[in-house]
């Protein structure tokens, strides 16, 4: 029989379930919404069942030899899941050891970026990389570290909250109960809150000038500085600016090969990519000058969550 | 025969050769200037012959095994000291093969603050800790940090250039060409940069306004503001602001366990230490707020850099 891994990407409004091979193939897939099951015991026990189905759908000579899970607030160290604020249940999560029990395989468990980073490394075009970075930019921003080879965890497991990292003192107010931290400046609600103050500063014609914040979507504001919209355009500019600047802390820190953006705002394009590459340069210790290269994933959008999270697993086999 | 290591600290203005136990013990000692030859060849050859000088006036029972070096610039990965600025030799300098070949051991070189993290880990009050960070104020702002046990190099192996990471956009003038950089605010100079800008700004008394930009050391501003002068106190105030606020960001990123302040200005107590803890908890990302400690420097201050240097050594044994 051959090997086989499921992925599972645990979001805030949809779980999907992936069948994942060793060369990174999704097989089967299947997605329900996470937040039905009142209790987490049931969510867990939906979680198995879904995947004994997808596996009894497939051809008999796979054996499920895993399971990865990324969620939010997901300790790789303790398989738990700590006080997620986009999940009904509250408090610490046993979710792996859970699982585990149900499905008599062992399962990992990490964040969000910590899988997109392992993906990019066993998939992705991480491969044979040692150093590298990845960051997420959805609706907050969430950064997976590589250092000689191996996940940077830190002493607490929860090391690669760059999103929190400070870009200005007594700045833009964060849900995490800080100000100026880097997710409130670069991310899809700050790109947002971004083009409102540029909206606010300037009086410059802008298609912008007819949305209400809340019917204002980063993607909707890419696709208006693709168009040339000067505020739009904007808008990026002060977003890569800051992502600029704060990449640039992270390579005299870490000194990584390369920085992979993913999800969301990276899907901008070039908009994102030229103004966040100049200002990192700008700001760089000489030394590291031209050392770094940043790149979109290579990693397809649509399982790349999934893929992320069976890497887990794949990476020790 | 017992194994010894020889730790060698190549600073501007001396070079200090210190004869190093397994335990951390300096049997042996020996300094000069550093800049009396006048090419690296013959610097190298003075290196080797005063190593050799130690070892023959102790017990013959001892064998070197290998000589550890820390200098400006140096290369873990190359063994090449690089384009040191305090340094008559210019360019590339092949030190750990050219002391190699004279002494038939092994030679490693690395840069102060990486000497410094290997020797606290080695001998000082790192001993078993996995992941921790160590800051050397001195001239410049140095960092050292281990990941999982292990020296962070990076792709290019200068990872930890902490000092140069930007603390304010437009800021100070740095040596580097930058503006803005951590070690113009936190540094000897870096407090008496921020010391002349509060004599500048208020009006209030102050000892500091009897002493010129050139007389007035960071030593003399740590005895001014234990006597309580208050613009003394002030800049102290400043700087640990600064580092703690830069501190903050290195622990979203990394999560150490500890992180020890090294050299200098840490030794003016809890004037540097009482204001740079309290804001790093301040700027602290919820999670990680008391988990991390900020320590003085086990390691005695005399032979540090000379211990730091051999434990390079005695880490591989």
């Amino acid at each position: 029989m051959k090997k086989i891994v499921a992925g599972v990407d645990i979001g805030g409004t949809n779980t999907v379930i992936g069948i994942v091979t060793q060369q990174g193939e999704c097989i089967g897939e299947v997605s329900f919404p996470t937040q039905e099951d009142n209790d987490f015991t049931s969510f867990v026990a939906r979680v198995a069942s879904q995947i004994k189905k997808l596996l009894s759908t497939l051809n008999t000579e796979y054996s499920l030899v895993g399971v990865g899970v990324g969620a939010p607030n997901g300790s790789y160290r303790t398989g738990e899941i700590i006080d997620a604020a986009n999940l009904r249940w509250k408090g610490t999560l046993p979710l792996a050891s859970e699982l585990s029990k149900l499905l008599n395989v062992p399962v990992k468990l990490t964040n969000d970026a910590n899988a997109a980073a392992i993906g990019e490394m066993q998939f992705g075009d991480a491969k044979g990389m040692q150093n590298f970075v990845v960051i997420t930019l959805g609706t907050g921003l969430g950064s997976g570290i590589v250092v000689d080879g191996r996940l940077v965890l830190g002493a607490t497991g929860f090391a690669g909250e760059f999103g929190h990292s400070s870009v200005k003192p007594w700045g833009r107010q964060c849900g995490c109960g800080k100000q100026g931290c880097l997710e409130t400046y670069v991310s899809a609600p700050g790109l947002r809150r971004t083009a409102f103050k540029l909206l606010a500063d300037s009086i410059e014609p802008s298609t912008l000038r007819g949305y209400s914040y809340e019917s204002l979507t980063a993607k909707k504001i890419a696709g208006f500085a693709q168009q040339g919209d000067s505020i739009a355009l904007e808008a990026f500019e002060y977003t890569g600016a800051m992502l600029g600047m704060k990449l640039a802390d992270l390579v005299t820190i870490l000194s990584p090969e390369a920085i992979f953006l993913f999800g969301g705002l990276s899907g901008a394009g070039s908009v994102i990519f030229e103004p966040t590459k100049r200002h990192m340069e700008k700001n760089l210790f000489p030394i590291f000058r031209n050392t770094v290269k940043l790149l979109p994933s290579g990693l397809k959008d649509k399982n790349a969550a999934v893929l992320g999270a069976a890497a887990l697993i794949w990476q020790d086999l």
